[in-house]
């Protein structure tokens, strides 16, 4: 039953991932028709660097013209892998104008401006697939995208970043300080030498709007995502985290209010249990935690990133979209129906844990209860530690708005018995 | 876009499962329409005790003939929640005869005749779909099937019963025997009143085949696992393997070959290692272990039975079924082009984790370790014990084939100076 005329994939760049995908069209071709019910053949290949050796692949397939190739018109799959806004927002939507479907491992695309994708392939009739966009191998689009889509899904909290959870993995297991442990990761190859998007939570931004959307069926763009970096967590803050039993990780974290009415997305640091399954993460792993109103709760975990990790999330998805073109079908398109707003961070409700420089003596807990109550917070532990005449204070709240606990840290900060804030972090997963 | 005739769904059975399907279909319908593209409505309910009180279900749908609701010819799709083999099977063939897909959470007839239903489906060019016949909610099946299936599987390790996990997680952390803790599993409502289908793994060794079946793309039926129950762990086992740093957990391990050849397909309790993500899981959850060529290392974890998880992945199933129908097209079939051989228990490599009551006098080890080295089982650790002219040896063996071990042990009941093997445990995950 196996036609014979192949299908035929473009693969826009040929980095770590692309040449990846690349090698292994060839050395598993046979197992991929068998798989898609056709034969599927790499027709090009787009480079910036055409002199580079490129082992496995036939040079004639080789260019530099990737909007000639995407414009072909005998292409069924477009592979991109080329990351950033553009060119490649242009060569997608080309491609799909062109007949060809689409999939994408461009995390910062998607995440800016997905809809356009979205209506662009939906306009011409074409697949748009992005597994590899978020946590690499991991298989999660298509499980919230179809697996669930029987469920309600009210949270999804993730490490999403590879590079911040080895960085955050090495300082809790050595005591590490934040740039010691950085310096490794560049070392060992896991952080880049402009590490920014990584540690200041882009990357993971751009994940959280990307799974909001999808779990929550409406449209979260990247900048409704809050975002706070890991770059100010200190070893102090994992010794505090001990003493609580818990562990630090950068989160990503998508809900849905309590009320049903609208959905928050933001990427910061925090304190989890050390009994929560994602506190278990070790080095450059990813793991995403679904909650879902029958299913319970799910943990996807896996390598979030590499070549061959995230070539995998793409073949799997080229074999989708094969199937489908061999159906004359298309799979899920985008799902925004229930258009829910964003609310701000001010909005999330979560818990604060405090750690306050304030002076060695009496009254000062009365004070510091008095601007919590004063704002709502209801406090769950405080810790008092004196020394030299010097005291600390650590300060866990219960549940409340984040406006409700930031504008408490501020009112704190007015107080002439209060040395300074030493930190404040948020505490999740309980 | 909606189209206004509705998909139309019909229930067989309506127990914990089926009536959680029910409610949801119900409560849920409109999300479930946005999401299809088109209403999608429950059209009967066949049952066997049909006076029984079924809150939110009309009960006009309601019926005890399966049969004529599976031939009505209008129906799109039957969700087939009765298991068991017959009439599940010939309700389900007769489904696919009379035009409509099938979603089912029926292990026990996948596992032993998958074959028979997929290839019925084909012919009338429906849809099979079963996400909920292994590991309940967790999306594990059309994460095999299709975001895998541009990668190459070598090893699909689970743990597949949650009464069993319920059961060895409170012996391993209360120190109670196997049939304390059944006894508190039982009260729990998290083991039958007739256990066996889960403690002699019989449950878990048809997941096994479903899953060893879609991970090789070949066929794998519920008599090609090797099974052995867990009913003979005891508390002196959880012993030994903490020495080890290890827990014990009931295992279903299919696993490729070395030579790619062939696959194996088993059931049984073994030690791993704390450090391995499966020792974490608690209680009666499920976790499922994948070894994937390009992709590495994932792992899939939730809650494996109850009825909203189930429901949850049948009706994770029924979108599916339902936007494939509006596409006039159908999803993956079966996949068993590679016709792997399945090769019994004796040539699996792995570990054994001896220990043995031995006579306290010289040269006992010596004659062990002879025995040992004459099967070719080379030995990883020995630990000798001596206590009032008795002595203990615990064995702990690098990989081998399990006949070469399975000799071995044979071989050392027949010494003298062995005065019995006091346990037997196969060590995984390392």
């Amino acid at each position: 039953m196996m036609r014979t005329r192949p299908l035929k994939v473009a693969l826009l760049g040929c980095g770590v991932v692309g040449s990846e995908v690349a090698r292994i069209m060839t050395t598993h071709a046979d197992d991929l028709a068998a798989r898609i019910g056709a034969p599927v053949e790499l027709a090009g290949v787009a480079v910036r660097r055409p002199d580079k050796v490129r082992g496995g692949i036939d040079p004639s397939l080789i260019t530099t013209d990737a909007t000639a190739l995407v414009k072909r018109g005998d292409i069924d799959v477009v592979v991109e892998v080329i990351g950033g806004i553009e060119p490649a927002r242009t060569l997608i939507t080309t491609a799909f104008e062109h007949g060809a479907s689409v999939v994408s491992a461009n995390k910062a695309l998607l995440a800016q401006d997905g809809a356009t994708l979205y209506a662009s392939a939906q306009q011409h009739g074409q697949d748009l697939y992005y597994e590899a966009a978020v946590a690499g191998a991991i298989p999660l689009i298509r499980p919230l995208r179809e697996s669930l889509a029987g469920d309600k899904i009210n949270r999804v909290m993730g490490i999403v970043n590879g590079t911040t959870n080895f960085i955050l993995d090495k300082m809790d297991s050595t005591g590490a300080g934040y740039q010691e442990a950085l310096d490794e990761a560049t070392a060992l190859g896991y952080a880049e030498a402009d590490p920014t998007a990584d540690v200041e939570g882009f990357d993971a931004a751009a994940k959280a709007a990307i799974l909001a959307g999808i779990a929550f069926h409406t449209r979260v763009r990247l900048d409704d995502v809050y975002r706070e970096g890991m770059t100010e967590v200190t070893a102090a803050d994992f010794a505090s985290a001990k003493q609580m039993g818990c562990t630090i990780k950068l989160l990503a974290i998508c809900e849905r209010a309590a009320d049903g009415g609208s959905v928050t997305a933001r990427v910061h640091p925090a304190m989890i249990p050390l009994s929560h399954p994602l506190a278990s993460v070790r080095e450059a792993y990813n793991a995403v935690f679904v909650e879902a109103e029958a299913a319970g709760r799910l943990m996807f975990y896996g390598p979030g990133a590499g070549g061959s990790p995230t070539a995998s999330a793409v073949l799997g998805d080229v074999v989708a979209v094969c199937r489908n073109r061999l159906n004359e079908a298309t799979g899920p398109g985008e799902s925004a129906y229930t258009q829910l707003p964003v609310s701000s961070m001010g909005e999330v409700v979560t818990r604060y844990h405090i750690s306050l420089d304030v002076a060695d003596k009496p009254g000062v807990l009365a004070q510091v209860a008095t601007v919590f109550a004063e704002h709502g917070v209801s406090i769950d532990t405080v810790r008092q530690q004196g020394k030299d005449g010097e005291a600390s204070l650590v300060v866990v709240t219960h549940r409340a708005p984040d406006a409700a606990l930031s504008g408490t840290v501020e009112a704190l900060r007015k107080l002439d018995t209060v040395r300074g804030v030493a930190s404040i972090m948020r505490v999740e997963g309980e």
